[in-house]
């Protein structure tokens, strides 16, 4: 990838960025009667379902932002932020400091879910929103939900488990997620203590436990789900991968590589792209897998062959990062293909943003621009990530020709 | 259909139960060492994980013993069923009373779920072995089986909701799985009383709350769930169909018509057929979606429009039974579309079986041929119910000249 090559991107990152994505949910997402943002729109926008994801109001609220501490104090940013994070303190929160699942367009709870996903959320919201309005409350909110996170997700024995004792497992979704939060935190509120660890110390405390447990050299995979001790479990739940989650993992790795200079979480993450994108990458008909088995064997998910837009997002980042931080040819070919792919198949001209869901073969399976899970969050970080990484890093003193380059292949 | 077709696929699906399908199970499926079944298995047999359905020690339990009580007093049969039902006696009940879903190769226990479908399995495999073994323990089994299903189904308060009180809603499938169950009960216990009901009591009230409360004629849909009152929930859960399971119930409710030679319940069943097969047969690749809305808008599950095997069964008899029942000539032209289709996409002529996962467009998605929701159940049930029901119903007395002819279309 050229100099010219890579500002190519950028640009067309931050323009499908400011003039797609982000108007298509100021227009159509925002709810100016109740406040907050319905993410269950159909391909033109038109509302499929009022109800509200607890998670999108705090990952859209970080995003609005986001984009407000990073790109421009645009007053409606600020204000979409405000809105998702004050719909979310007033109606997400269950008497006993959880936060629910959904709750109704008006904000009555629908549903409570054992995992604390919709804190992690909110945390970086709140903690975005503190530095955009310099509201302190706001850095509180983010402290305080993050504590509920670490809480629930790193306590043995807080969270109700989804099985019998008799084959505990551990995800590592709770160190991923717990990376980035922290990771967002530590940008906007600074190298705080929560819980006990600065910011930086969870990262090194998740990433340790993600390296040592979950990580197979002699499978050349990153696991889903292992026993507490690292044990592979050689059941379908145990064997299952997702690709595209641990490329984002990757990335995370990645990125805090590169904020700390640290040579050894470049490769780290490089490893885990690299393995994950031979096991994820379709080579008949192109895009990412959702599932894999760790030995091949069927998958029993039913859709584990279908194209989501996330995995593209988190791999187009994946890739664009590992070529900026080691030069590799390899790394500009790949992003190039899942770009390639990703912007034929997931974009939509007519009516803006992105498809989500795919047939294995790119073919559209649902039209729907927005889900209880699908909302301004995996496709505008990656254009803002993609468009603004530079910067990004250049907040936090990155020193480029410090970095150092592997090999080219 | 003319008296020789359906003699043709009457022998087709007895051959096919016989020498293909059931002894896949038998061969593959059965556990020499520690009893019960295993149904995680790949296309050739060779298993995929050894933990265990619970749902399958009472489905395949239930349908080996019932060719023992049906077709022919083969050893092997009787023994099937005994293992199934021995280990489901032996490690599926939580102390509380309570069956789990899903238990280790050894019956140690993995997973528990809200729902009692594991209870309703239970039950009529219990039944069943009853009547083939003459065992009176299994019929008082059978009946506390039940008895603890129709309690979590339909106490309200007792089963744990899966959201919070805002929106109440109940599902179709309660009632569905107490009609089958009862008839099942019926026939192979007699007319007996369990939670004061008589069998045929509670037929009737379920069928009387899906006709009130889930048949919609002014959308000509059978809802999947509604609110208390049969309110219609105007959000993706609450539009979601599943063709697939309505055309199965349409089913129950014919049969409890033909057995009762009651003409409303014939029609009743036939209106649901008609209804539900418009809206969810492929007018472009053939087969039967999974899922569709109410409204016609995406719908948020991803699969929703691949090709699962089981609603293919469940349309094989009810468009065998309806034309049985009404002699229209467009559910002959239905069942040979549906026969015709999943012959040609499901059926693995090279290991036997059949295939569970389809894409849209027919291909094959996975080729497991097992899974903890695909067993001996659907397949061989329509097999055995497409080549044996004459003699069924011949059994319980049924007169067909009594039964009466719609006009044909």
């Amino acid at each position: 990838m050229t100099a010219g090559d890579s500002k190519k991107y950028a640009e067309l990152y931050q323009q499908t960025l400011l003039n797609d994505v982000i108007p298509f949910w100021l227009k159509h997402g925002l709810d100016h009667e109740h406040g907050g943002i319905i993410t269950c729109l159909d391909r033109d926008g038109s509302v499929l379902d009022t109800d509200k994801s607890v998670w999108f109001q705090g990952r859209a609220g970080w995003m609005f932002a986001t984009l407000y501490n990073t790109i421009e104090r645009r007053p409606e940013w600020l204000e979409a932020a405000r809105s998702c994070i004050e719909f979310s303190r007033q109606h997400c929160f269950a008497p006993n400091g959880k936060m629910y699942f959904s709750v109704t367009r008006e904000g009555r709870p629908l549903r409570m879910r054992r995992y604390v996903f919709s804190e992690s959320f909110a945390a970086i919201a709140y903690a975005a929103y503190a530095k955009a309005a310099g509201d302190a409350r706001a850095a509180a909110d983010a402290v305080k939900a993050f504590e509920t996170y670490l809480h629930y997700s790193f306590t043995p024995g807080i969270m109700e488990p989804k099985g019998e004792p008799t084959r505990p497992m551990k995800g590592i979704g709770a160190h991923m997620i717990g990376i980035v939060t922290a990771q967002e935190l530590r940008a906007t509120l600074g190298e705080i203590t929560i819980s006990g660890r600065t910011c930086t110390e969870w990262i090194d405390h998740s990433i340790a436990e993600i390296e040592q447990d979950f990580l197979k050299p002699e499978h050349e995979a990153l696991m889903e789900v292992v026993g507490p001790n690292g044990e592979i479990i050689d059941h379908h739940d145990g064997r299952t991968l997702n690709p595209g989650h641990a490329i984002e993992c990757a990335w995370f790795v990645m990125h805090e590589g590169k904020l700390r200079n640290d040579r050894r979480l470049i490769q780290l993450g490089c490893t885990i792209l690299d393995w994950m994108w031979a096991r994820g990458w379709d080579k008949e008909f192109g895009g990412l897998f959702y599932f894999r088995d760790l030995r091949g064997l069927p998958v029993q998910e039913y859709w584990h062959d279908m194209k989501f837009w996330w995995p593209h997002n988190e791999a187009t980042i994946a890739t664009l990062l590992a070529h900026e931080l080691t030069c590799e040819a390899k790394y500009a070919r790949w992003h190039q293909l899942v770009h390639d792919w990703s912007f034929k198949h997931f974009a939509d001209p007519e009516f803006g943003e992105w498809f989500g869901y795919l047939h294995r073969d790119g073919s559209v399976s649902s039209h729907a621009k927005g889900t209880m899970y699908k909302g301004p969050f995996h496709l505008p970080r990656m254009l803002w990530y993609g468009g603004h990484c530079q910067t990004f890093a250049a907040e936090r003193g990155r020193r480029e020709d410090d970095i150092g380059v592997r090999s080219g292949t």
